[in-house]
C-alpha cells in the first residue's frame, strides 16, 4: 500500500527534508519512525526538498507499507514516537503510482517577516527580523510583476545544471499589518532557493535600495548575480502542496 | 537615575525570572548585560516573578544606573549583547521612588491552547496542545465567574506562607477560533500559579471532566486540593504590567 502523508516540522534543528550523511533531517526522523512502527525498511518520498532551517506546515510525503491495521493507528503510532519537531497531520492511502513530487501541480511557501526597531524573541524562531521600515506599497508592486510563466533565472538554480529555469508564478502577495508582514507565494514548482532569492531581493526594494524598475530589470536579465542577498531560511514554512 | 525597561524573552531556556543559583534567569541575563554595557553592578527589579519556562512580552523591570548617553543608546547596547532569547522594546527615566512590582496596578496573562487531534510543532514552544475538543463555551460561563474580588486560595499561594490569598480579578476571558485558543485574564496581583492553576481547572470544565457548578464549589472552598492539575509553563506568557 501506498501512503501519502502532510507532515509539519520546525525545521530549526534539522539540515533540511533530504537525507544526508552528515546531519539529522526530517526524511532521516520519518524513516527511523516508520522502521519503528512498522518494521520495515521505508524510503521516504517528499513533494519539496525544504533547505536547513526551514520549517513546514503541509509538506507532503509517500512510502509504500504493508501495516495491516487501520491508517489512524499508523498516524497515531508514528507522531507517539517522532520527535517534538515533526508530526503526521494526516495520512491516506493512494495509487501506487502516486509521487508526491512529481504529481504536484503547485506549491505554496510563506515567508515571515518582523519589522520592528527591536528584535522579538518570541517571534525570532519563525519570522526574519527587519529592523529598518519596510514599504510594503512597493514590495507588493514588484512582487506582482513576477506572476505569470517567465524564466527565474535570476533568482535561482535548476536542480540540474543546464535545466529549465522557466516557473508558472500563480501567487506573490504580501499583507499584514504594523510588524508582522507575510509574504504567500505559489508556482507550480521552484528553483533552489527561489523563494529566498525573491523575498531578499524584494526586501531590497521595500528598504528603498533597489526601485521597482531595477527589480524589473534584474528578473529580466536572468543573471543570477543581479538578485539580492537570499533571505536566510528560518522565515520560510512551506505551506501546502496541490494536486 | 532609575530606568523602568520593557523587557520581553522565550522563557523555555530560563529556570524563570528570579536570579538564582542552579539555573540561568533573565534576570542574571539582564543584569549580566547591564554589567557588561554600563560598567556598573546593577541590580534589576521585576514586576512580576514569571516561572520557569513561563514567557513574557511585557515584563517590567527597574534599575538605577550612572549611564551619561542616551536612553536610546543603552537600549541599543543592551539588545546588542543580550541574548537572543531576550530583549528590551522600550526604555524611560523614573522617578527615584518607582518600583515595578509594588507600583504596579495590574497584571495581565495570555495563556495558548492548541486544540487539535494532531500535535502542531510550530506552535509547541508557545502553546498547550489539547488533542480532544474544548468546549469553549462553557470555559468562558466558568471564567466569567472569576471575575471581582475575591479569595482564590483554591488557585494559589500567597507570596509568603500566611499571606492574604484575596485578589481583584478584572478580566478572564477565552478567545480564538478553531485550533488557536487564548486565555487573557488580568488582576490586580496574582498568587503564586494562579494563573497556571485557573487555567489548569478551566481545562477540565472544557473536557466535560467538572462541571461549572463544581468549579464554582472549589471557588468558593478555598482548598488548594479542588483545583484541577496546573497548566504546563509553555503556553504561559506576561503579556502587560499596568501602573
Amino acid at each position: 500500500m501506498r501512503v501519502r502523508a502532510i507532515v509539519a516540522y520546525d525545521g530549526t534543528d534539522y539540515g533540511g527534508l533530504q537525507r544526508q550523511t552528515n546531519a539529522p533531517t526530517v526524511q532521516a526522523a520519518l524513516e527511523a519512525a516508520l522502521a519503528r512502527v512498522t518494521q520495515e525498511a521505508v524510503t521516504v518520498l517528499a513533494a519539496g526538498r525544504t533547505d536547513a532551517g526551514v520549517h513546514a506546515a503541509g509538506q507532503v510525503v509517500a512510502f509504500d507499507t504493508d501495516w495491516r491495521h487501520t491508517l489512524g493507528d499508523l498516524q497515531r503510532a508514528l507522531n507517539a514516537v517522532l520527535p517534538v519537531d515533526v508530526a503526521v497531520s494526516e495520512v491516506e492511502a493512494v495509487a501506487a503510482g502516486f509521487h508526491p513530487r512529481y504529481d504536484a501541480h503547485s506549491r505554496r511557501y510563506r515567508y515571515s517577516v518582523y519589522n520592528a526597531p527591536v528584535r522579538c524573541p518570541l517571534n525570532r524562531r519563525y519570522s526574519l527580523h527587519v529592523a529598518a521600515p519596510l514599504n510594503v506599497a512597493v514590495m507588493q508592486q514588484a512582487a506582482q510583476l513576477l506572476v505569470g510563466e517567465r524564466d527565474f533565472a535570476t533568482f535561482g538554480r535548476p536542480p540540474k545544471q543546464g535545466g529549465v529555469t522557466i516557473r508558472r508564478l500563480l501567487v506573490a502577495e504580501w499583507y499584514g499589518e504594523s510588524a508582522r508582514l507575510t509574504f504567500d507565494i505559489e508556482a507550480n514548482a521552484f528553483l533552489y532557493r527561489m523563494v529566498r532569492s525573491i523575498v531578499g531581493t524584494l526586501l531590497q526594494v521595500g528598504l528603498g535600495r533597489m526601485s521597482v524598475e531595477e527589480f524589473v530589470a534584474a528578473l529580466d536579465a536572468c543573471d543570477r548575480s543581479l538578485a539580492g542577498p537570499t533571505a536566510p531560511p528560518h522565515g520560510l514554512c512551506l505551506m501546502e502542496v496541490k494536486y
